[in-house]
């Protein structure tokens, strides 16, 4: 029979990754399996400047960070996507894209929330096109050019900041009346020359032949259409949580988010933890997800170690 | 009239110092009291490791990076104990026991827990002749000497840990059947041949005429009174979190910890808010506590500008 974990941790993001130092440390056999290491810190086009310990420190240093930390600690990793996840009587089997099935004794999902898409015509043709929701990954192939980003979020404001670096003009358009990114974002856009918000914008159509040529949005104020010569969109308009392996062993609010005791990271499933974006816990920061995967790392090992009455 | 600030945080660790940096981001006029930067990792003893992006630090480093981060950001800090938050119509009003006094539109309370004592005879007396809350302040002084630790937790098998590097026999006493110390320090400490493990072991007395010479303690299977020679005595039995400063603004548990809604830092008096290991969050880690501390700064930031209708 295959050997059975103490733990399977899905996702290595901040969440994930703090979850597995923690049950490391807590003796627990550990295997985590993730799609990638870093998860969202992956997008994040500007330098980290809240995360505590590192005044400033660029996304790929903080998962070199983290890499680090699981290689000390020789934590299994699998790079995968994990299809499905059951639990019968006490032992729960995770089973991935690549045709693989483990079993453990508890598992924490901690699989993030990835880029939520527009929806309108011509996105999903244009993909790779002109059309990108990472900046970090794509921003170099516009020097010099102009661009738009989707959402007045604090991710769209730093995609801004961070694509003004070298594009010629960047465009910021916001659906509703106000900008949502912190002051601080508010301010160095204010100051930039390069950046231009605007507000009341909805987007309609990502229009172009072989690559992005154009967009065509309403002005919810004046009720016209109207249309921008850009070269490059990024779409920044927040994530969407994908937990739906888990059907059945969760809840989910509204929001697709699953329901925990932010506590515990405990869900309505004995065994089965939850921390970081894909939770319902209010703010997503780098921070408060290590702080959720620390919590469901230590009441995974509550659990475990409960379970076998030591 | 004074200057008001627009949010007063109370303690300077991980939470108070995260809290500063995400209040600061926000654009909010932040003053920052505490007794001392660091707040508990000033006496952690050995190097942390379970705080993610650094596999290994010693306190002393983390510390400065959380001050380079207050100062990048140009938080103002003073060094200070607050002997009293009271509040009028929408103002907060800090007085502290340099007899000075601030005011702010929030408050957020992150003044961690003391060291608990053990109430027995010789303790207080014999404070700084032998008997320590701080092995890394004072773990220097018992090179091949012997020491006991009392309590067999983490912060107690931490403590053994780092003083069997210099010490030359060290004891730590549990009082209970069982030692609660995470499994990995339980390794450490098995494998090491200078720390002895005394469990069921209550604490009676310390005793010395002008410096620790031995404890006393009864051993809870025999009942018997046994005495231990020693040089010096560590007590590593916890902290009582202390926030009498805020009564009656605020709900105590049983602990004597601030209740709080875990998911937004927020007490039951609007504009306070409480992070780290003052609330009554379940598990007290510096990554729980900078979590914490993130989620209280981004309240007070909400409430703070909705108070401004912004």
């Amino acid at each position: 029979m295959a050997k059975i974990y103490d733990l399977i941790i899905i996702g290595a993001g901040p969440a994930g990754v703090t979850a597995a130092i923690y049950g490391s440390r807590e003796n627990l056999k550990i295997l985590l399996i993730a799609k990638n290491i870093g998860g969202q810190i992956k997008r994040k086009a500007i330098k980290i400047e809240n995360y505590p310990g590192f005044k400033e420190i660029s996304g790929r240093d903080l998962i070199q960070k983290f890499e680090d930390h699981l290689n000390k600690l020789k934590i299994s990793v699998i790079i995968d996507k994990v299809n499905e996840v059951k639990k019968k009587k006490q032992t729960f089997f995770v089973s991935t894209k690549k045709k693989k099935q483990f079993s453990s004794r508890s598992v924490i999902i901690a699989s993030g929330a990835d880029a939520r898409l527009l929806g309108i015509p011509g996105e999903k043709e244009l993909i790779g096109k002109g059309v990108s929701y990472c900046a970090i990954c794509d921003g170099f192939l516009y020097k010099n050019k102009t661009t738009a980003v989707i959402g007045g979020g604090n991710t769209g404001f730093e995609t801004a900041i961070f694509l003004s670096e070298l594009a010629k003009k960047v465009y910021i358009l916001e659906h509703s009346p106000e900008v949502k990114a912190d002051k601080i974002n508010q301010k160095i856009v204010k100051m930039s020359r390069k950046i231009k918000i605007i507000t009341n914008a909805v987007l309609l159509k990502i229009k172009g032949e072989n690559f992005v040529e154009s967009i065509e949005y309403k002005d919810n104020i004046s009720k016209e259409t109207k249309i921008l010569k850009i070269d490059g969109v990024f779409v920044e308009i927040g994530n969407i949580p994908s937990a739906d392996f888990v059907n059945g062993l969760v809840d989910f609010n509204k929001r697709n988010e699953i329901k925990i005791d932010s506590k515990t990271g405990e869900t309505k499933t004995k065994g089965l933890f939850a921390a970081g974006d894909i939770t319902d816990i209010k703010f997503k920061q780098i921070i408060t997800a290590a702080g959720q995967g620390a919590i469901a790392g230590l009441s995974a090992s509550k659990y475990y170690y409960k379970g076998r009455k030591l």
